[in-house]
C-alpha cells in the first residue's frame, strides 16, 4: 500500500478497488506512526480529511468522480492559506500571514478530488536554515536519520518521500521545491514563472516566487501541474496561456530531443558522488535516443548576484512589519537576512531587475536556439547532517545555505521550468538528484524527458528505510 | 489658413481643396517667421517634410489616401526617436538617448498620413524647470511674451497654439502634456496608463510615463488617439484592449452623464481667476444636461507623496549613467532631482508601489461607483513669467514646480485618462484650463464631454496675438 502513487491510487479509487476513506486512513496511520520521527507536518487535520474522504467516497459510489485526483490524500506547505486551518508560514505565531482568500492551487486540487491531510512543516518564513526550525521542530530526512530534508519545503519533501501524503504543494523562491525534493529522493517541479497562480500563498519575493508540485513520480507531477496551472484573476502575474495536456505527451519518448548539459558553473565543486550521479543520468538520457551535447550558458554568477539583491529587497518589504514589531520571535539567520534588505537602494534594486531581464533574454535566445532542454545537478552534495547545517555563526549558516542552493537559484531568476528528479544514492544512502530545465511554458518537454529517464532508471521504486 | 485644425485640414486635403505641400509650406513659413520668438522647435526638418508632402500629394492626386491624417503637418516632442533626426531629450548632447527602433506612435501617425515637421523643444530630460532650458532656449508662451509655455512638453504647447504644427505628441509623467496644453490654451490628453505604446520614447519614470496628443481641439485629440492607441509588442505595458472609435461617439452629448467636481485638494489655494474659470466650466457642463455634483476622492496628498518616491527612484535609475559620467552637462535643478533618487531605499520604493496600487483600487471603486467623469482645474494659476519661474535657489525652483503641477500629478499615479481643456483667459490674457478625468480606458467619455464643453464654450476659436 505504500507503493501507491497519485496516478495508481486515483485509478484504483475510480475502479472502486480502494475507497477514499481507506486511503486517507492509511495516510493518517502512517502519520501517527512516523511523525514523531519526521516532524513533516505543522497541522494534521485528521477529522477534516476523513470527512472529505467520506464525501468523496459517497460520490464515487454514486458514480460521480470529480477529476483525476478523486480521493487522493495530499498536504500543503504551511504558507498556503486554507480555510479553517491555521497558516504559520513556519513562524512562531499561527496566522502570521492573513490572506483574504484560499490558495487558488489548493482549491483547484480539491475541485479535482484531492483530500487535505494538513499543512506541512517548512523553514521559518521560507527563509530559515534547512532543518533548523525553532518553532516546529527539525524535519528529518526519511532516508537517513539526523540529516536535513532540504528546504524550505522540508516537510513536503519528507512527507511525500515517507508516504505520509501522496503529493504536496511547495513553493520555490531560490530552490525551495527542488532542494527538498532532491534531498528526499522525490520529484519537485518549479514551473515557469506565471504558470501557476500564487494567490492565497505567502509571498517571499514576488518576482522570484513559484508554487509547484512535489510528488513521488514525474507522472504525478504532471497530474498536479495540469490541475493547478492556468490563469487566475486573483494573481495578476499568472499567465493567460492555455494549459496543454501534460499527461497526453508524457510517454512520447525523447528520441531526437536536443539536450544540453551545462558545463560552466553547474558542474563546479560538486561532491564526487553527486557529479557521478548526474553524469550517469546524462548517459542514460543519451541512451534513450536524445541528442546530448555540452553547452555553455551566459553568466549564471551574475544572475545569482542579481537574484540576491531582488530577493532581499522584496522579502524585506513583504516582512517589514514582523521585523519591526516582533524581531524577537524570529530566528537569528532569518532576522539577519531580512534586515540586510532594508539597506538596498531603489536604484540597485531597479538595476537588478533590468539586468535580470537582459540576462534572461540573452539566455533564452542563445541557449534554446541550440537545445530543447537542459540538464544540470540539483544539489552540490547529498543532504547534510542537521548538526552540520546549523554549525557556526549566523553568517556561516547563511553562506552555507547560499552554496547549497547555488544550482537552483539562477533558474528562479530566469523563470524557466525546472524539474528535480532523483538519480540515485550516495554510498551512505542519501538521495542524489538532477534538474531538467526547459523553455518558458514548455513544462511538457521537461516532464516528458523526466518521465522517460525515471522509467528507465527506476529510482522512484525505492522506498526509505522507515517501516 | 491659421484656422485649420487637423480635422478640417485633412478634410480639405481629401477634398483636394488644399494640397499637402501647400499645408506644409504654410507651417514652415510660420515657423520661419515666429520661431525666433517662440523657440518651440529643437530640429526643423523642412526638406524631409516637403519630401513627404510631395509623396502624399502624389498619392492624394492618384486617389490614394493613407488615413484620416493624410497630409497633415505635425511635430514630436524631442524624446520620440525618429529615424534620420537627432533626439536630444532637451539635453546638450543630441543622441543622448539611443533607441533601437522608431517611436511606435510616430510611426502609426505617419502610416495614417501625418507629415513630420521636426522635433519640439522640451525641458532638459523632461525634468528641468519650465521655460528654463540652458541648451535649447526658453520656450515662450504664444499668448503673452516673457511667460512660460509650461512643461515639460513646452515646445509642443507653443507650436500647436501658434499654428506652427497642427498637432503634436507630448509625454506626461507628472503633467507634462496637460500643463503646457493648459498654459498655451490648447487641448492635451494623458491617456490611460497602457493605452498608448511608449516604445521608441525616452523613459523618465516608466510606471508613470504616458505618451499622448496635444492639439487645438478635442476632435483632433480624438483623431490622434485613435491612431496611436492599441497594443504594441515592443511595449510590454501597452494594453491589449481593443481601441474604440473615438470619433463615432464624440458628438453624443452629455445628457445624463454623472460628472463629479472634486472638492477636496483640487480647489485649494487656486488663483481666483483660475478658480472662477473652472467653476464657470462646471456650470456650462451642467447646462449641457450633465448631472453635476460635488465629490470627495480618497487621499490625493498620499498619492502625490507616493508618486514623488516612485518618480525619483525610477528616473535616477534611467539616467544613472548621465548623472555619473557628465553631471556638468546638466542644469542644477535636474542634477539635484536625479541625485536625490539614489538615496531612496528599495523598501521605500516597493512600499510606494504597493500603496499606489491600494490607493488606485480604492479611488476607482469608490469614485466611479458614483460618477462617470470628474472635473478639476489643470493648473493652480495661469502661466508664470519666465523670470519668476527661474528665481531663487534650486530648491525654490523645484518646490515651485511641485506646486504648479500638484493638480496633474496624482492622476499619473492613478493612471486615469485626463484631458486638459481651455476654459478661458485671465484678465491679462493668459489661458485657463481644467481637466476631465475618466475611468481606466474610458477615453471615449472624457473626449465626448470635452468636445461638448469646447463646442459650447468656443475658447478654441481664439488665436494668440502673434500675427
Amino acid at each position: 500500500m505504500s507503493d501507491w502513487t497519485i496516478a495508481t491510487l486515483a485509478e484504483a479509487i475510480r475502479a472502486r478497488e480502494v475507497s477514499p476513506v481507506e486511503a486517507t486512513r492509511t495516510c493518517l496511520e502512517r502519520i501517527e506512526r512516523l511523525e514523531g520521527r519526521l516532524r513533516s507536518f505543522i497541522t494534521v487535520d485528521a477529522e477534516g480529511a476523513l470527512r472529505a474522504a467520506r464525501t468523496l467516497e459517497a460520490e464515487a459510489v454514486a458514480g460521480r468522480v470529480r477529476g483525476l485526483l478523486h480521493g487522493v490524500p495530499m498536504a500543503w506547505k504551511d504558507l498556503c492559506h486554507v480555510r479553517g486551518l491555521p497558516t504559520s508560514c513556519g513562524t512562531k505565531t499561527a496566522e502570521y500571514f492573513r490572506a483574504d482568500h484560499e490558495c487558488t492551487a489548493v482549491r483547484r486540487l480539491r475541485r479535482m478530488g484531492a483530500i487535505t491531510l494538513g499543512k506541512l512543516n517548512m523553514t521559518e518564513l521560507a527563509l530559515g536554515p534547512f532543518g533548523d526550525n525553532p518553532h516546529h521542530g527539525d524535519v528529518q530526512n526519511p532516508w537517513r536519520p539526523g540529516h536535513s530534508a532540504g528546504g524550505s519545503s522540508s516537510g513536503a519533501g519528507a512527507a511525500v518521500a515517507a508516504g505520509l501524503a501522496l503529493g504536496a504543494l511547495g513553493s520555490d523562491t531560490g530552490g525551495s521545491i527542488r532542494l527538498p525534493a532532491a534531498c528526499c529522493g522525490i520529484v519537485g517541479l518549479k514551473p515557469t514563472y506565471g504558470r501557476v497562480s500564487r494567490a492565497g500563498v505567502m509571498a517571499l519575493s514576488w518576482s522570484l516566487d513559484h508554487l509547484g508540485p512535489m510528488t513521488r513520480t514525474v507522472r504525478d507531477a504532471a497530474l498536479l501541474l495540469g490541475a493547478i496551472a492556468g490563469h487566475d484573476p486573483r494573481d495578476a502575474t499568472s499567465s493567460r496561456r492555455s494549459v496543454p495536456d501534460y499527461i497526453a505527451t508524457l510517454d512520447g519518448g525523447v528520441a531526437g530531443l536536443r539536450v544540453g548539459v551545462i558545463e560552466n558553473y553547474y558542474f563546479h565543486d560538486l561532491h564526487p558522488e553527486m557529479e557521478a550521479g548526474a553524469r550517469a543520468a546524462v548517459e542514460l538520457i543519451a541512451g534513450l535516443g536524445a541528442r546530448v551535447g555540452e553547452i555553455r550558458v551566459p553568466d549564471p554568477e551574475s544572475m545569482v548576484g542579481v537574484c540576491n539583491i531582488i530577493a532581499r529587497a522584496e522579502s524585506s518589504t513583504v516582512h517589514a512589519r514582523v521585523v519591526r514589531e516582533r524581531p524577537h520571535e524570529l530566528g537569528p539567520a532569518v532576522r539577519a537576512r531580512l534586515e540586510v534588505g532594508f539597506h538596498i537602494s531603489a536604484h540597485d534594486y531597479l538595476q537588478a531587475l533590468r539586468l535580470r531581464s537582459r540576462l534572461t533574454r540573452e539566455f533564452i535566445a542563445e541557449v534554446f536556439a541550440e537545445v530543447d532542454a537542459l540538464v544540470v545537478p540539483a544539489i552540490p552534495e547529498p543532504a547534510p547532517a542537521l548538526v552540520d547545517a546549523k554549525a557556526g555563526s549566523v553568517d556561516d549558516v547563511i553562506r552555507r545555505m547560499g552554496r547549497f542552493s547555488r544550482l537552483t537559484r539562477p533558474l528562479n531568476g530566469l523563470g524557466l521550468p525546472a524539474l528535480a528528479v532523483p538519480c540515485g544514492f550516495s554510498s551512505d544512502g542519501r538521495p542524489l538528484a538532477f534538474q531538467i530545465v526547459g523553455r518558458p511554458f514548455d513544462e511538457a518537454t521537461v516532464l516528458r524527458l523526466g518521465h522517460a529517464y525515471e522509467q528507465a532508471a527506476g529510482w522512484h521504486r525505492r522506498r526509505p528505510p522507515l517501516d
